[in-house]
């Protein structure tokens, strides 16, 4: 069970109010968000498949409830009505994985304003973060270049245990190989990994001995830290020592260096195993690593096959959260759901009204070109030519013509529906992949580090239309 | 229960290593880091009480011990071990809430070297995070100078459910006096707060419909967000309108502004709220807060009652981790024990050997002058002078003369014998309180946004040349 306690105070004061107005109409919310973390071209939309399964279980207990009673702000009667809540709402996403951008509604809740409300902040909670650090793990994974893999090493310096944990089941739909983090593993069956620590080094008379017993309890698996003391001393030394003893026994080992210049010292530590013979012996590289830097290694040609990483990649670094937000799109009035926006003093900052779907264009190649949004209701045909408006920039448009894309394919689909599940659980290996195979077919302009292309998201003419008409009205406008 | 699984692999791996070549000594890690966060000048010192609760339940279930033996690396024997597993260290530490410095012992675990490392990530992720929440709410709290409570409203930025949870405890002990997250109401009695959404305003006909019926159930805590459509047009009309009948009750009301400019909005706010004679009326301002536009907001003048702050203040922004680290200070060796230090290429980054206190010196008003390290089994005396030597920097030192100080008292008290707690246990409050207290104690050029003074940690005598003798005698020089 999830608590329904992880929710903002707000959303329970305004539910009572609803609920003692009885004012309860069925709505339509969006997620969205409104830049790209990162000063990159896109993010991997993940966390979809946690939020569905919480909010299966989403409830209050008795425990709950008796907390609830203790602050005197509620009612006997909406307190019974919450002990016996369950979230009913439809939710339509896009499938976790999937490259996303700014403005596209990626989740569509569809319930009445009370049930809607409860579930903002846990919504937010899961989908922000988990879209943050699988991006950033994307950038990473992007920047290698395919040079090695990476390992997710950040459970000690994650935000809280969760942090810690969401952060390696997102890292890994972004393309980390393995986690060092065991509670994870078990929890959504990621590879678990390790090497050894400085204190494996320092609880032995010196690295050679604190080497061989290593290596003789894991033949296959020893990665020997070689930085405690002297990298390119008695460090890259014993490891030698003890490459040559496994190489006798048929066995391979790795080095890691955890501290130093990472673009000279692999070139000297390579150097020296070839010379000795180790040519097969891996070189591992830890130390406060960003994209920034594996792209520089990479493009330097520094030999290392593979990234330990932890602090940035787990909390996102310099940029530590992603500004989802959660609005308002439509009301039903008189049994039809009616279009609203919420306003903004600036026009880019005015929400997209009414019942959205999202089209992405492809070419032949199955590359994608371009993303629509329409109203839901809109037939998007292909073969025929297509007007992309600008989401608020309102006189700039281009048209897809109909030579220029081979299909067009929805990018939401029903997820729950009256708070069931009703779409597959997917494994995290599978939604590994499909993200993989869906940003293959992402052109690399999108992903540059810096400066990238910006992947045009375009309003529908008739979706336009009724933005413009909607502001005009909701501002006074004659 | 907390997992033990909530560890990194490698200590796993390393711990079945000593225990099968029966290699596992007593051994004694410290907790520091290395540099205050957000260019400041000090830390809170937060997370040792839920360290200690957690470390008490540390166990491994059946659950993941079949998830262990499923990996095929482990030795049945080892796994029967793991099974009966439970931490029986002995823990020092600073109280919590304590204000902490660069390269302070702030925690010293001392147990077998299995034990120790077990638990090594768990205490690092704890720690790490929670000392930065709270320094961060501090320096938000000191940049409001006494203007105004924090309120914390981070769930739907933070990273990860605990990731909130935990913020929001660790920002209350910073001095924020609510929190919107009310799972982290319930869990740790922090009280719990909110406003209101624009979608409870959108969901009526009208901002003064919807804010009648706000305060008709909440008649002592209205606090209307009027920013939805036109703040300074239908947003303070419809609240004045409000406040007046609400004035006429006895009532008072509030207003919040979630965007625009707010060092011009509250200014004209408060002219026009005045005008129509709700001069009790409140300000409370929202909107990606930091303590740099607190600060800047405050020394302006601006007119403002309350700050709700959601994601800088519980992500850390900018800086998104603190770089504690756990390293090996001294290891049984024929029954005593004998100290080690961990050599880098870099004097700074070479470890402090031994088992270590810490000292702060006080003068006579209670004011925290320095804090000097000194090994565990040194007296210090008062009424004698001290000489305090720079922790690299060997040949700076400075003498703290017997009339600069009244007295000093050890920062490190045992928190945990054999596994067990046994200090008495603080509820969040009186951790708030103390650390307030503390932090008053704490000059207040040490807490300046940009440039602070930096505050002296210092070497004994003993230790500073405890310290070299060992670094020659490991690095080898004659």
């Amino acid at each position: 069970m999830t608590s329904a306690l992880v929710t903002d105070f707000y959303e329970l004061t305004m539910m009572q109010g609803y609920f003692l107005k009885h004012h309860n109409p069925r709505v339509v919310f969006d997620v969205f968000y409104r830049n790209n973390p990162f000063n990159g071209g896109y993010t991997v939309f993940t966390g979809i498949e946690e939020v569905i399964s919480k909010l299966e279980e989403f409830r209050f207990s008795a425990e709950d409830i008796a907390y609830l009673e203790s602050l005197n702000m509620f009612d006997r009667e909406f307190l019974d009505y919450l002990a016996g809540y369950r979230f009913s709402g439809n939710v339509y996403a896009f499938d976790e994985g999937t490259p996303a951008f700014p403005g596209e509604p990626l989740v569509r809740v569809e319930s009445t304003l009370m049930d809607c409300q409860l579930v903002e902040a846990f919504i937010l909670n899961t989908l922000n973060f988990q879209t943050l650090i699988a991006t950033k793990a994307n950038r990473m994974v992007y920047a290698t270049r395919g040079h090695g893999a990476i390992m997710e090493f950040g459970l000690r310096r994650a935000q809280g245990e969760n942090g810690a944990h969401a952060a390696s089941r997102a890292a890994f739909i972004g393309g980390t190989k393995v986690t060092s983090n065991t509670y994870a593993g078990k929890k959504y069956g990621i590879p678990v990994s390790g090497t050894m620590a400085h204190s494996w080094i320092m609880s032995f008379e010196n690295e050679e001995e604190a080497f061989r017993q290593f290596a003789s309890i894991y033949p296959d698996n020893a990665v020997l830290l070689i930085d405690t003391y002297d990298t390119l001393g008695s460090g890259i030394e014993a490891a030698i020592k003890i490459g040559l003893e496994q190489k006798a026994k048929g066995k391979k080992i790795g080095v890691r260096i955890d501290s130093g210049d990472l673009n000279y010292l692999p070139r000297v530590i390579r150097d020296r195993l070839d010379k000795a013979g180790l040519e097969d012996a891996t070189i591992c590289v830890s130390n406060d690593l960003t994209e920034e830097i594996i792209q520089t290694l990479v493009s330097d040609g520094v030999p290392i096959d593979s990234w330990g990483i932890g602090t940035h990649l787990v909390t996102g670094g310099t940029q530590s959260s992603l500004n989802g937000v959660y609005k308002l799109a439509a009301k039903e009035e008189n049994g039809v759901f009616e279009p609203t926006l919420k306003v903004s003093n600036s026009f880019e900052k005015t929400t997209n009204p009414g019942i959205k779907q999202v089209y992405r264009f492809y070419d032949e190649h199955d590359n994608a070109l371009a993303d629509l949004i329409t109203l839901d209701d809109e037939k998007v045909e292909c073969g025929i030519n297509h007007t992309f408006f600008h989401p608020f920039s309102m006189g700039d448009f281009f048209v897809m013509k109909k030579e220029a894309y081979k299909y067009a394919r929805p990018l939401l689909s029903q997820k729950m529906k009256d708070g069931c599940r009703v779409s597959p659980q997917r494994s995290l290996v599978e939604i590994q992949s499909y993200a993989a195979d869906s940003l293959s077919h992402l052109h690399k302009s999108y992903k540059r580090q810096i400066n990238p292309h910006i992947y045009k998201v375009s309003l529908s003419r008739k979706l336009r239309d009724l933005k413009m008409n909607l502001i005009l009205k909701v501002r006074g406008a004659e």
